[in-house]
């Protein structure tokens, strides 16, 4: 079958498709001769039908074939990467990134822009004066090697059909299946040529895929795919009821992240950090301790050399915002909730986030949580600081918070933030 | 909501839309602010998910007020129109809109033309030298005023929403949705001012719905559509198994049609031709016997009104193919199945119908079926008669009939052409 509409229908009817089939999709709809219109509907009767696991490895190595391939067999330590599955206040891999790295693990880590109520890494990294997401291969290895891990922009050689598949799945309501978001994020990581790779799969309000069914099958499917590929693949399911640490935007988050890196951040993002180095470390069979690293100062040394070889000043001032509002609590008790949803929509709608993916972001925009569930608060307290440079943006993100708060006689039970491991 | 995207992902997340939704949707795709993709993914979507009987409503009528509404109230009869859902050797309207109109009913019949195996009326009629399809809304009066009936293109003012979504749906996999169906049917009928209609949907392997219950509720929907519009709608299930009466292409069934006006017609067309004739009656109110309108000439006399007030020459010859090729029963039996679609398929594959809708059809081309379901026929007789002007296209026509001819040791059960009948 070489026809757009045969191949179509027979996704939409249920049937298995053949390598052949999905290889001429693919680079049927990179060249062209398969239309917009044609992979969206097609796209849809995935959403509907799945990819079977023959389909989904096609998928997979169509777009890691349609670009280059990066060679990190000249690296002198293992490499890993981790990928995020996009939280709110996940500011996780600008502390975890440099902590891996000064325990002898070369850290290639190509990250995304935010889209929605989710953050992007570089975004954050962009707060930073003079530093620069986009690296040619040679500067991101001499970067590796300088500083032993890296934080830049994927680029655009690297499996471009799945660029463009992404961008159409934005448009057309395709984003959230599983066969497609795990094909997207694995090809990025088989193509860039990590040896092994830690996922941290998000569960919860503020997620992707709220529910812990659906976030374990994406990362079951992704560890496995890994595997076929010769990638050592594996997953942490982590709590994302709650805001990550109390920053939520850019700036606030990169403050956030140094002083973690000091050793002074908050618990939740401190043990998620610390259980993700682990499991990077396992995979990278290396033997070190990374609660001693950070308290070293070894992790912020890494981090420092990492962004000034990328341009940056990690001593400059952070943008600051002209504008804050403090939401504050309506009675005495204890905060059960505050949604991670809700917290990023509001830094979302102070400018923190885009609602295109060609919108700049606000730097200085975005959210504190003063308190955290598991804090007792008095009524009147301020429990949010939203942060903004217009004052017109504060009353719909106001609006984002209304039922976000939640405030009990009774505290939350306390639970771990690492739910579950998977490897394969 | 105003969001393209949200409304897709409604859709693909089984919500009911609301009547403004709708509205704004086919209207923005109309205007180009909802993108061709987004519509694709839109339409593949409803294939899963369905339209609700509020949905359906909305998107019909969000189709009719995309274009202008024919007012055929100066009709000194009662209108009535009729529609098949296509089938293989379907002449059907050739024969029927002339009976009806002799019995005083008023025909104003728009038609389509033919896309894969199934052909369509207009290319059947433009076989005949000088016939126009083509009329503006007076000269489509002036015909029906004439000839008491007529049968045209839709012009482009006619549900234009509806004409650019069935180009998407034929190339993104989206055309066999029964709600899809129905609402573009009954839009064009609803906006063409019929008082009353006539709906033949056709079942078994030549049907766009193969299936009885898929027909049924396609029947029925269209039924119910028609009357929340004020239009009178009936609609008949009729056999489509094996193509009706024994032409199938462009000029061989006009040849047949004609036969047929004459009485010399092949029991299964004339059948079911009768079979609507009553239903088209009943509908109009009016008493009248189609069967002896068709002895006396009259039927044939109206015919060759209507063609020549289209600028078409009745008596003219009928385009003749250059080539024929005969194809042979294998063994002596009853001949038990003449596959429908099978000899659509061949037929399409010698000219007679159009791979994309740009194409030409070639009016010479056809079959001719030599011997019917039900008929003895001997080792070595001819079943199936090719028809075309190139050699080269004889084998994959003749390889199309394949399996398509069935001869067994006992006749098959006689069968009556109509199944069912639906009113609301």
């Amino acid at each position: 079958m070489t026809d757009a509409v045969e191949l179509i229908r027979a996704k939409r009817a249920g049937q298995v498709l053949t390598d052949d089939d999905i290889r001429w999709l693919i680079s049927g709809y990179t060249s062209g001769d398969v239309a917009d219109e044609q992979m969206a509907a097609f796209l849809m009767a995935v959403c509907f039908r799945g990819l079977g696991p023959g389909e989904l490895r096609a998928w997979t190595s169509a777009m890691v074939e349609s670009g280059e391939r990066l060679d990190l067999s000249s690296v002198p330590a293992p490499t890993v990467d981790k990928h995020s599955t996009g939280g709110v206040g996940d500011k996780v891999s600008l502390v975890l990134a440099p902590l891996v790295a000064a325990c002898g693990v070369a850290v290639p880590q190509l990250s995304g822009r935010g889209l929605g109520h989710t953050g992007g890494t570089l975004d954050k990294l962009e707060s930073i004066a003079g530093w620069r997401a986009g690296l040619s291969a040679a500067e991101m290895m001499s970067v590796l090697r300088d500083a032993g891990c890296v934080i830049c922009a994927a680029g655009p050689g690297l499996a471009p059909a799945d660029r463009s598949l992404y961008a159409l799945r934005d448009v057309t309501g395709t984003v959230d299946s599983i066969p497609l978001i795990a094909s997207s994020i694995m090809s990025k990581k088989i193509a860039e040529g990590t040896a092994a790779l830690v996922l941290d799969v998000k569960v919860g309000s503020g997620a992707f895929l709220p529910d812990v069914a659906d976030a374990r099958l994406l990362a079951q499917t992704m560890v496995e795919l890994g595997a076929e590929y010769g990638v050592r693949t594996s997953a942490l399911l982590t709590r994302m009821d709650s805001p990550l640490g109390r920053a939520v935007g850019n700036a606030v988050e990169v403050e956030e992240a140094v002083a973690t890196l000091r050793g002074d951040g908050p618990a939740d993002l401190t043990e998620v950090t610390l259980a993700l180095a682990a499991e990077m470390l396992a995979v990278a069979g290396i033997t070190a301790d990374p609660a001693a690293a950070l308290a070293s100062g070894q992790a912020l040394d890494r981090y420092r050399r990492m962004i000034a070889a990328q341009g940056g000043d990690p001593e400059a001032p952070l943008p600051q915002a002209r504008q804050a509002e403090k939401v504050t609590a309506g009675q005495s008790g204890w905060l059960r909730r505050l949604d991670a949803r809700a917290v990023g929509v509001a830094a979302w709608r102070l400018g923190a986030g885009r609602a295109r993916k060609e919108d700049p972001v606000n730097h200085a925009a975005g959210a504190r949580c003063l308190a955290k569930p598991g804090e007792w608060v008095e009524a009147g307290q301020p429990v949010v600081e939203l942060l903004a440079d217009e004052v017109a943006r504060l009353p719909a993100a106001r609006q984002a918070l209304a039922c976000a708060i939640e405030i009990g006689p009774e505290p939350p039970d306390p639970a771990a933030m690492v739910i579950e491991r998977i490897r394969s």
